[in-house]
C-alpha cells in the first residue's frame, strides 16, 4: 500500500550514528530549525547572518571578515572555492591520499585546470618536506589538501603549509569538512587562505550548509574576477578584470557581496540552515573549545582502547588518526554487511561501511560532536562485542572492551 | 554589547511575510524539521527520498522518474539544469522579460554557451507565435524561460511550448521557482523538459531546496555526459561520451545516480530540507491540488479588488499576472521605504520592493502558500491603508479595501 507510507507523519527511527556522518543533530540545533522565516534583507535576518560570521570566526580562529555560510552540502564549499579560484589552465597542486583528495581533483578536471597530485596511498600523510618540493617543482597558483578525510579517518598536519605559500604567492584551500568542531582549526596561525566545512560531522547538525572564511588575499583575488549580475548591477558596481567565474551560484565574489552591507541580492539565504550553524557554533562556543577537542580526543582514545582490548586492529597510523572518526580493519572471515546490518537491526546503532580500496576491509566508527559522549561510545563497543561473539567467527573475550574504554575516561588523555 | 546579542538564543520575531518570499512556513514543515538525522543510506533514509520523490511527481503533474531535489536555492535548480545541459557554444534561446530571464542568460554566458534572448520589457510576456518564430530562425539546442516571474509578477503561459520543442528537437527548461505550488505546473502535458522551482514561495517552507523534475529525453542526453567520479567508480559504471559536466556539485547525471537505486555516493543529502521539501508536498496534496489553486487565485483577487478599490493601480497586464504575487504602482510623491517600513515598524508585515528598472516603482505583495489565506489579505490591505492614510498624502477613503476583498471572497472567482 504506498499510498499509505507516502503520506504517513515524517518519523524517522531513533537511531545513534555512529558513522562518519552525518551524525546526530543536537535537539538545540533541531529546536532552533523550527523558527519561522525572516524576509531576506529584514535587519533581523542580516544581524543573524553578521552574529553567524562572528561566531564562525572564533570556531575558524580567525580574524578573516569573509567567513559565512555557502547553501549546500559540504561538497558546495569545495565547488565554491575551487570555481572561484581557478581559470581555465590554472596550475593547482592537490595532495591525493583518499577519496576527498580524489574529489578536489575531480572538480579541478571540470574547471579544465592544470593539475599535478601529490600520489599517495589511501591512510599516509603528506610531509611538509613532501609538499613543499613539490610546489618548488610545479610552482602552482593553488594548493589544496583535507584536513581529515573519513574514507581514511587520518589526519593531514596543516602546520607550516601557509607560510610556505605565502613565500611563493601559492593560494591554499583546504577542506575541513570533517575536522571543523571536532578538531582545532587555526586559520590564521597555519595562515590558510580559504577552508570550507560542513554542519554535519562534529558541528552536530544536518548536512546542507558550509561555512567557510577566506583571508584578505584570497578575497582581494577573487574580486579580479568579479561581474555583477545583469538586473541588480549599478553602474558603480566594480567589475574585475580577470575572466568570470564559472558558476553564478558558487560566485564567492557576489556572495561575499551578499554576506556584506551593499547586500547585493544572489541566492536567498536558506534561513533555517543559518538558525542551525548558528546554533551549532553557539554551543560549541558555549562549552569551550578546549573542552569540545578534549572531549573528542576522550571519546575516541576511549573507543580505540575498547576496540583493541577485543583484539581488533585499527586501520593508519596512529599518531596521525583524526579525533573523531577511527579506522578498524575488519578482522579475516569475517562479513562487513553482516556486522554492520546486526549493529543496526539490534541495537540501531550505524556504523560506516568504507570506499574505494578500503571497501569491505575497515569498518569506520565516528565520535562526533554530540555523539562523542561517553555513554554513546560504552554502548557502542557493547554492542559490537556482542554482535562479533554471537554473528561472526571471531570472539572478544567479553567485558574488556568496556574496562578499556572506562579505563581511559578514568585517567583522561595527556592535554 | 555584542556578545550578549551573539551569544542570544534564537528568537526572530513573528512577522507577516506578504512579500515575493520568503513566506511564512507551514508550522507542520517547522515542526517536520525537528526530527532527528539518519544515516545517508540507511533504508528509511532512502525511503525517504523516494517517497519525495513520488510526492513531487504528484505536484510537478508528471510520470517523470527522475524527480527529486537539489540541494541549494532555488537558484541552485536552476544551475544544475543549465549546466548539465549545455556544453561550450551551444545555442539557447532565453526569454528575458525580468529579472529571472536576465538570471538564465547570466548563468549561460558563464557556461559559455550560444545566446540569443527574446528581450521584451519587464512585465510583458512573449506570446506562442514570437517564441516559436525564434525558435525557427535561431535553431537553438535548448530553450528556457521562467515561468512566473516574482521581479514582474507576470506568468508566462507554457501551453504548446514543449510541442514545438519536440518538434524542432529541442530541449525545454523553465524555472517555476515561484508558481510551484501556487498554480498549476503541468509538466506532462505541456511537454517541458526540465522544471525548477523552489520552497519559499507557495510551498510554504524555507529557502534552500529545489525541486525538480527531468523528462526521459533531457535524463537520456544528460547521460551522455555522464563521467563518474574516481574513488567511487565502478569498472561497469556508464561512461558518456560527450563533454563533461563543467561542475560535480550540479551534475545532474551523478544525482539521478545518487536518487536512484545505485545510489552514486555523491552529496550528502541535506536530510533536514528533505523533511521539509517531503512535508510542504503533503501538505498540499491532501489540501488537493485544486484547491490549493483556488485558494491562491481568491486570495490575489481579494487583494487586488481592495488595493483598487484604495484608488492605487496595479503593474502589468491583468489577465498574465501570477496568482501569488501582486504589482502595485507606488502612487506619486508616495516614498516607497517609507511605506514599507512603517507596514513593519507598525505592524510586522513585510511588503516587497523591486529590482532593476521597476526598483522605487511598484510593491510586490505575495499571497503565497501558507500566507494565501483570508485574514491575512485582510489584515494586509487594513494596515495598507492606515499607513497610506496617516504617513502619506495619499489618501485612501476608509474601509473601501476591506470591503472589496471580503466580496471576492463572498463571490468566489470564476473557476
Amino acid at each position: 500500500m504506498p499510498e499509505m507510507s507516502i503520506f504517513s507523519p515524517l518519523s524517522p527511527p531513533q537511531r545513534l550514528l555512529m558513522g562518519p556522518g552525518p551524525t546526530n543533530t543536537h535537539p538545540r540545533i533541531l529546536r532552533a530549525m523550527a523558527a519561522d522565516m525572516l524576509g531576506q534583507f529584514d535587519p533581523e535576518m542580516t544581524d543573524y547572518m553578521n552574529q553567524t560570521m562572528e561566531l564562525y570566526r572564533r570556531l575558524f580562529e580567525t580574524k578573516n571578515q569573509w567567513t559565512f555560510l555557502i547553501d549546500g552540502s559540504a561538497r558546495a564549499g569545495i565547488e565554491a572555492a575551487l570555481t572561484s579560484l581557478l581559470e581555465e589552465g590554472d596550475k593547482i597542486l592537490i595532495l591525493n591520499n583518499g577519496r576527498f583528495g580524489l574529489l578536489l581533483i575531480e572538480i579541478a578536471e571540470r574547471l579544465n585546470a592544470t593539475i599535478q597530485a601529490i600520489d599517495l596511498p589511501w591512510g599516509e600523510i603528506a610531509s611538509l618536506e613532501q609538499i613543499e618540493a613539490a610546489m618548488l617543482s610545479f610552482r602552482p597558483k593553488v594548493f589544496a589538501c583535507v584536513h581529515g578525510d573519513t574514507s581514511t579517518t587520518m589526519l593531514q598536519p596543516l602546520e607550516g603549509i601557509g607560510a610556505i605559500c605565502q613565500r611563493l604567492n601559492i593560494i591554499s584551500y583546504v577542506d575541513a569538512t570533517a575536522t571543523l568542531g571536532g578538531m582545532p582549526i587555526c586559520t590564521d596561525k597555519w595562515g590558510i587562505d580559504i577552508i570550507s566545512a560542513g554542519l554535519q560531522k562534529s558541528m552536530s547538525g544536518p548536512p546542507g550548509s558550509a561555512p567557510m572564511t577566506i583571508s584578505e588575499r584570497a578575497a582581494h583575488y577573487i574580486a579580479s574576477r568579479s561581474h555583477t549580475e545583469k538586473g541588480i548591477a549599478n553602474a558603480t558596481d566594480h567589475q574585475g578584470t580577470r575572466s568570470r567565474i564559472r558558476s553564478n551560484y558558487f560566485d564567492l565574489a557576489m556572495i561575499m557581496s551578499y554576506w556584506s552591507e551593499q547586500r547585493l541580492n544572489h541566492h536567498t539565504e536558506a534561513t533555517s540552515m543559518l538558525y542551525a550553524a548558528r546554533e551549532a557554533a553557539l554551543i560549541l562556543l558555549e562549552e569551550g573549545l578546549e573542552h569540545v577537542y578534549r572531549r573528542h580526543k576522550l571519546a575516541s582514545s576511549a573507543l580505540r582502547a575498547g576496540l583493541k582490548a577485543m583484539g581488533l586492529k585499527l586501520f593508519g597510523q596512529e599518531e596521525h588518526t583524526m579525533d573523531n572518526v577511527t579506522g578498524i580493519i575488519i578482522p579475516e572471515a569475517v562479513d562487513d554487511q553482516t556486522v554492520r546490518t546486526a549493529m543496526r537491526n539490534l541495537f540501531e546503532i550505524e556504523i560506516g561501511a568504507a570506499f574505494g580500496p578500503l571497501k569491505g576491509k575497515i569498518w569506520r566508527i565516528g565520535t562526533m560532536g554530540y555523539n562523542a559522549q561517553k555513554h554513546k561510545i560504552l554502548h557502542t563497543l557493547l554492542a559490537l562485542e556482542a554482535v562479533l561473539r554471537h554473528a561472526t567467527s571471531f570472539s572478544p573475550s567479553e567485558g574488556k572492551a568496556l574496562k578499556a574504554a572506562l579505563q581511559v575516561y578514568e585517567k583522561g588523555v595527556p592535554q
